[in-house]
């Protein structure tokens, strides 16, 4: 199995989760679980792959789809375990962004596409899944929630990846550096309220 | 006319309908009425194109636009007569949904897709032309209502035309097998409060 | 540069700015800025590329996302100059609107599309970015805002568009009617509160 695909599948499954606790919060039945935690898990690498012409990635192979349902029905019989949802959705969020964005760096880098254009195939993959989620359910996107890092942590572990690409070649060392930097960048936020320097909020006109 | 392209055209009719309705809700002008309906009526089947990698199907032939846009100029002149814009709007969208489901697992058959993926297609041509109706309009989307059969509704109307072929061979058996099942979950729904088991409703956290 | 690159950049530019002072309205931090603002700035023609299934016209060229980047990051630090945000936010987008729906119109043309098709892909370029925009941030769409011309707006210039090249003949003269047809519509409805006749509120039901 190649590195892509397994980030992929690895991003799959992480927002499959994120998006069924979205559904237990929206209180859906067990079919609205599998759905949210579809649209989360392959909008973003869906949106990638149109972009880029290339086939869909879940179309050719029944696994992601697959994965994303069983989680999604795991989460529903699971939920009410857990304490709070809201924290273990902002952090399973950074854990699958932090994924996601090596995914799509590493399938756009696949298709021969400029530098350029995979620091932001990157973005788009990291990013749009968990913006679907949000707006499908009538939620405050979590990607533009105010004072946070959440772009920001999308576009610096995707320019890492391309960077780690060049000074240490191809493989693993791109997708570890970019995993890296996400997570760090979105940790740092959510725990110790890291955000970007001149943010300063002021009453909108 | 081949069955896929007759079943495009009436779900494109009855979505476009709804559209109008929706637009007539949202107090919104004439080309308002039509942009919604359009929206709405072509929504769920150029998702699922783009997906499958076909020629977008109301591009290359200017009947299903040209329906749309007739139609939501008859809903804008006779709105006004309905008592219930509501309840119409639900019962319409669940014709539309039977439908569309039927043409979406048709036009995944037609190119070759796996019988998941022809009934993941279902699902997405049949939903998601309303939910971008209600979330462009700012409504808690119908496909999502707590509680109620629809993406279910969907699903099994998909399952259930897979089925019928694989049993009673090509053509309309099929799409009726499909329309039938996905019309008797929803009304019931509807009408009855009928919802799957094990959903409880508990407050969100 | 051809006319129809031209015109593309020209709305990709102005389109990001409103996309920027949305961005600020909503108090985000400069990444998310350059978010909203590409998300703007190519959601319109990107979704008439995938339509049309063109290369999308942002991915072969750096200069759309580097233009939108660079204009989002000046807004970011000049924003709080502006007396009024949501007044230039208006205008702007009718500028942005007009010079789009000429962009759209003269990409289907080049793909050989259709005259009705050219309307309807001149109508989607310009009115999709804003409506991305308005979603993603959670504001009511100004493409539905209720008693103005807007999608109307559009339709016209559209119209005048493909008008124009048969009377006049191709290259500047299509994109000059359509655009000054657009833009004289939407500014008759914001300065002049120009509706379409017949469109009476009604309270919803």
């Amino acid at each position: 199995m190649s590195a892509a695909l397994l980030l992929d599948l690895a991003s799959v499954a992480v927002f499959a989760v994120t998006g069924a606790l979205v559904a237990a919060r929206a209180q859906l039945d067990p079919v609205g679980f599998v759905f949210v935690a579809c649209l989360t898990a392959v909008g973003g690498g869906t949106v990638r792959d149109l972009l880029l012409d290339r086939p869909v990635f879940w179309l050719a192979d029944p696994r992601p789809v697959a994965l994303a349902g069983a989680l999604a029905m795991a989460v529903f019989f699971t939920h009410h375990l857990l304490a709070s949802r809201i924290r273990v959705i902002v952090w399973l969020d950074a854990l699958a962004l932090a994924v996601a964005v090596a995914a799509g760096v590493a399938a756009a880098h696949g298709t021969g596409a400029a530098p350029w254009a995979q620091v932001v195939m990157g973005v788009v993959t990291g990013c749009l899944g968990g913006l679907m989620r949000d707006v499908v359910v009538g939620e405050v996107p979590l990607v533009l929630r105010q004072g946070e890092l959440y772009v920001t942590a999308a576009l610096a572990g995707a320019v890492a990846a391309v960077a780690a690409r060049t000074v240490l070649g191809d493989g693993w060392p791109p997708a570890l550096a970019c995993a890296a930097t996400t997570f760090a960048l979105r940790a740092g936020s959510i725990r110790l309220g890291w955000r970007l320097p001149g943010f300063r909020p002021r009453p909108p006109r």
